[in-house]
């Protein structure tokens, strides 16, 4: 289902990270970094909470205006319960809306964000998410202490928080249209491979897009998956080349860019909702503004993973949601 | 910050329950209930899902209409990772949207789906939630076989799924205006007594929905909350009076009506997101068709309660979205 936007952008953003992410190949396009995982606080929960807050904070700061002048405010994070988006939300004190679709949470809360903007429901709003590598490890995996080892499909949840400012005053970049995706399950349990879990719900928000925009796919000068990795980058082009005949020719996954993979010891790549909104607001959107590049379909890809449902043997569903992000021009 | 909506109606809904609610006294309310909690499935939480296809099924039914009519599925639960929601939209195989603040989901649901309809970026869309006492019971307190004793303050979870199909044909009951509420912090960290802990949001979301539409609070012949219980009722009133100099006279909670307070094991009433819903879908609707009210102003709470920040002694921070609900004239 794809909504088209006349007058929405992105004036600006901000964006926290942390040391993983300020040691990688994008380090210059972060506002902020931290050289630690707590940042002067006692947990990793509340530290997360913080990267959401510190990234409202640099973003309202950039704009020249205070939490009084935002109508709302849209976040979610991997955290149970949004642990991370709620408490940030009580600080800033202004009306706020949870939202939860695992690592496609950032285009999620976009889609709803621009809709509401767009239709002058509200004049503006501030989108944010978060995800933190050691909060996220030990709600969904195992102890960082316990030091297992992984497999190499296996993802590094990104340390970050990322929030952006949507109005209808025509600077930044455009939202150009969103589209909202369904959830399927391909029948797949292995935890340790993510990539492949995502890849075929990535495949069909491009493919629905595409059908309803009436576009071809090199209307793109960019695809942008996040957060898929070496393996699910791999298979969604095979996929939707058998799948849908579509070639992704202009295409990359932020799970491959934030860091180095060479170097980090971070296996298949990245993930967490903060990772394709902190490639994007920096390293993409600077491209964009010198017009490098000047279309890019974002598709933020999410596991619907839950530790007990994996314990209870079932399969893990997916999903993924689309932005169209043009060049103003 | 308030929402006026021209033309969304709530044209029906379907509701499931589990056994408690069915020997509660709404039980006539409800469109179906079982006997046990597993629902003929293994665990407590495919039998949470199976709630909200039921639910939809339902629903689906009663209008005539097939999964593929419907243009968005919002919907949310309690359950970490909203997996009720992720595994029953699945199956539903529509465009989806997660969304999480407790419970307070129901009318945050309701007020994205109302935006999207009123303003006809959608047609139609059906928004969900569920709760399920033994699968909440064990995702945030103790196991249900420890048996342990709880404090009166304590409220028992609500088994139960509720979906509503929203569009603009002028059926059903009107949802006139959403109010998206703050969240705020009282400093309380007794999580056995979320009554207290919501109150004040409630009446922070009442005080600025009339503020918003210049209403006086006898406009409504009946401002329902749900789900604060016997003590939150009472703290929310006198807090009402005393804070915002607003006297509550048309005033209920849905966690003191849906089950039978002085014979059911229940505690200080029922709790959830499904709670609120339950009781507006069936019992309330029932009174507003027959005109009995008219005009019902729906306050959904949620306690942003996290046994993980709750181990860290952190605060809990609190939540509550209305609708304001009309009889079509």
């Amino acid at each position: 289902m794809t909504i088209k936007f006349d007058n929405v952008y992105i004036n600006d953003t901000g964006t926290v990270t942390g040391p993983y992410e300020k040691n990688g190949p994008l380090q210059s396009y972060f506002d902020k970094s931290y050289n630690d995982f707590y940042f002067g606080l006692k947990t990793w929960e509340q530290a997360e909470s913080k990267l959401i807050e510190d990234s409202i904070d640099i973003l309202l700061n950039k704009i020249g205006r205070t939490r009084f002048d935002i109508d709302l405010h849209i976040s979610g994070d991997l955290m149970n319960q949004l642990t991370s988006s709620n408490y940030a939300a009580s600080k800033l004190g202004i009306p706020y809306l949870g939202v939860y679709n695992a690592c496609a949470t950032s285009t999620e809360g976009l889609i709803i964000g621009s809709s509401l903007v767009d239709k002058k429901i509200i004049k503006n709003c501030v989108c944010s998410v978060s995800s933190h590598n050691n909060s996220a490890e030990k709600q969904f995996r195992y102890p960082i202490e316990y030091g297992g080892p992984k497999r190499k499909t296996t993802t590094f949840t990104t340390t970050g928080g990322a929030s952006a400012y949507l109005s209808s005053d025509k600077k930044g970049i455009r939202i150009e249209s969103g589209t909202v995706g369904s959830v399927i399950d391909m029948g797949i349990k292995d935890v340790y491979n993510m990539g492949a879990v995502m890849a075929p719900a990535a495949a069909q928000t491009i493919y629905e897009h595409l059908r309803d925009t009436k576009r071809e796919i090199d209307y793109y000068d960019l695809v942008l998956t996040g957060d898929l990795g070496i393996y699910g980058k791999k298979i969604l082009k095979e996929y939707m080349e058998t799948e849908y005949n579509i070639k992704l020719k202009n295409y990359d996954d932020t799970a491959c860019m934030i860091f180095d993979l060479d170097n980090q010891p971070v296996y298949a790549g990245a993930s967490g909702p903060a990772c394709a909104p902190l490639v994007t607001y920096g390293y993409i959107f600077n491209k964009m503004k010198k017009k490098e590049i000047t279309r890019v379909l974002l598709v933020a890809t999410g596991a619907l993973m839950s530790p007990t449902m994996v314990n209870e043997k079932m399969t893990i569903p997916s999903i993924a949601h689309a932005i169209s992000l043009e060049v103003i021009e």
